[in-house]
């Protein structure tokens, strides 16, 4: 019994090899502990989220593993990223179905140990466990922001003005194609115009570089996973405010405007469809030239797409002439 | 559009009805941000901790749901207190089969409720999604402990002593009668032995109330989870000694000694079965009297076993005459 029970379980087994390298955080303790532990900064609040991924609904089962794990921490870093603050480290709940082995976990590591040394977010502990359904991956993650400095939803104010940042619409377009392969040749799009597509929506970019200047002009921000629409009408419920946004100035990709020509209907999909990953923010008129540079000095655009009223939650998208799209269905949920 | 655009969604409904009165915290703004914020209590460490549950895998899918969610918080605080942390609050990740509805998620909010006031820790944000498999319920919970005063797994010293709160046992032999009724009544368990054996499984108890005491006088510990005699070789391993536990003075409850008395090799499913969310753990031996005295005085047992010396994280159990006990399998493991 000695040799047997000083020896690893499995489970140790498989956490040492794939994610114990991951957990460079000195309170990690490389997971060989059950908890762990970190000195919050100085001066910071900490901001918390979890978000969870589930097979077959946010991703599809042939995806290859590195991006689903990438998925999996970036929709998280992204609300950090909305929040303005600074991602600090991560927890990972894996629930694995019995048929996923090495050839998953691999490269599944892989993408979460490169995407955690990209975003200066280290694995700080997890669980893994098997179940009966589908590969379930829950991350909560925590980041630090200025004591009181936490970019709310709420906060938007009449007269301040509705930012985006880069393209909205691309990963739901990108879902469409997957479903649908022959929707490319219907909307005439080039190989790369497909392949931006696809990969907005199997890999979401999160806009971490932009939380600093969130936390310095912006009023209230939120990130668009469940649709422009569906995100800027929570936004403006809990601000107690109304918005109103100009559709042909949402910024669209060369892909998204290409199949938008050949099928107009699809300005649905754009800005209900979700899944972007980007940050929607609302600021001063007085905010936005210094918001919109800041961003720009971080390499991202920042585009003005409308304006915020007096109201109760009411998000309007209008054409040119002013007058309102009519949404079928304003918001993804999966309820 | 106005209209539906204003109005919550599904998922948003869900979580204002079921979650928001749990979110007691004002850094958790009523669940209806991205994301919660929360002041770190000055001079302390944070220690973060997550752990998921599955139905089927974990639990019985036909537990009652209030259960479920105490079960799924309790296993986490049973966590912060070996680490000698005091609870802040959690995060919570469910993933839902489309037949669960408000007569699953009622219930569940309510028992989830009821334990985060009872151990002061409360909900600050989740997340629900919608899956093709079973029940999975993901919490990351958030301790705060006196800067440096973590208890770790590694600490251990030749000369410690090994100590163990409550009873060792019940919740193994609770599953073991969950799975076949008729051992009851082969092991010649009165009604409340029964009962005794069956809640324990269903609903652990915490040792939140000895955290206090482990940070002053333990030189390493952990929860015992995955049994007695696997976690204690976990520790050993981190700690670089070995422990001998004499199996007699594991404690037992009076239901698992009425069991084992009719069934001699139920030792096995005590000492490896897990589920026990009791604390293990060593103490130098000038330490151990204060240590449960400590214990005492918040009304929870905790018992010597036995003793730490040099070695390679063995976790020998021996009988009244010095003889080893042969384990066929010495700590679960999904894996």
């Amino acid at each position: 019994m000695d040799k047997d029970n000083a020896a690893p379980s499995g489970e140790e087994r498989l956490i040492a090899r794939y994610f114990g390298p991951l957990a460079t955080h000195p309170g990690a303790f490389g997971l060989a502990d059950d908890a762990a532990v970190i000195a919050p900064p100085a001066g910071c609040d900490l901001v918390l989220k979890t978000d969870g991924i589930v097979g077959g609904v946010h991703f599809f089962p042939d995806d290859p593993p590195d991006a689903v794990a990438q998925k999996a921490l970036r929709v998280n870093l992204s609300d950090l990223a909305a929040k303005a603050a600074k991602p600090l480290g991560f927890l990972l709940t894996l629930a694995l179905p019995q048929e996923i082995g090495d050839a998953w976990l691999a490269p599944f590591a892989r993408g979460l140990g490169a995407d955690a040394d990209l975003f200066g977010c280290p694995l700080l502990g997890g669980d893994t466990d098997r179940t009966g359904g589908p590969i379930t991956i829950s991350i909560a993650v925590f980041g630090a922001v200025p004591h009181g400095r936490m970019v709310r939803r709420a906060g938007a104010k009449a007269g301040d003005r509705v930012l985006v940042t880069g393209t909205i619409g691309d990963a739901a377009l990108g879902l469409l194609l997957r479903r649908d392969a022959a929707a490319a040749g219907r909307w005439g799009l080039a190989r790369d115009q497909q392949e931006h597509l696809l990969s907005r929506y199997l890999v979401p970019q999160p806009r971490t570089a932009i939380a600093e200047a969130l936390g310095v002009h912006a009023s209230a921000a939120m990130d668009v996973s469940d649709g422009l629409a569906g995100d800027l009408a929570k936004l403006c419920r809990v601000s107690a405010v109304a918005a109103e946004v100009e559709v042909e100035r949402v910024p669209l990709s060369g892909a998204a405007r290409a199949a938008l020509a050949s099928e107009p209907a699809l300005i649905e999909t754009i800005i209900t469809g979700g899944d972007d990953y980007e940050v929607l923010a609302c600021a001063p008129a007085n905010e936005v030239a210094a918001l919109r540079r800041a961003a720009a000095a971080v390499g991202i655009a920042m585009t003005e797409i409308g304006t915020v009223a007096a109201g109760q939650g009411q998000a309007r998208f209008v054409d040119a002439r002013g007058k309102p799209l009519a949404l079928a269905r304003p918001a993804f949920s999966h309820f």
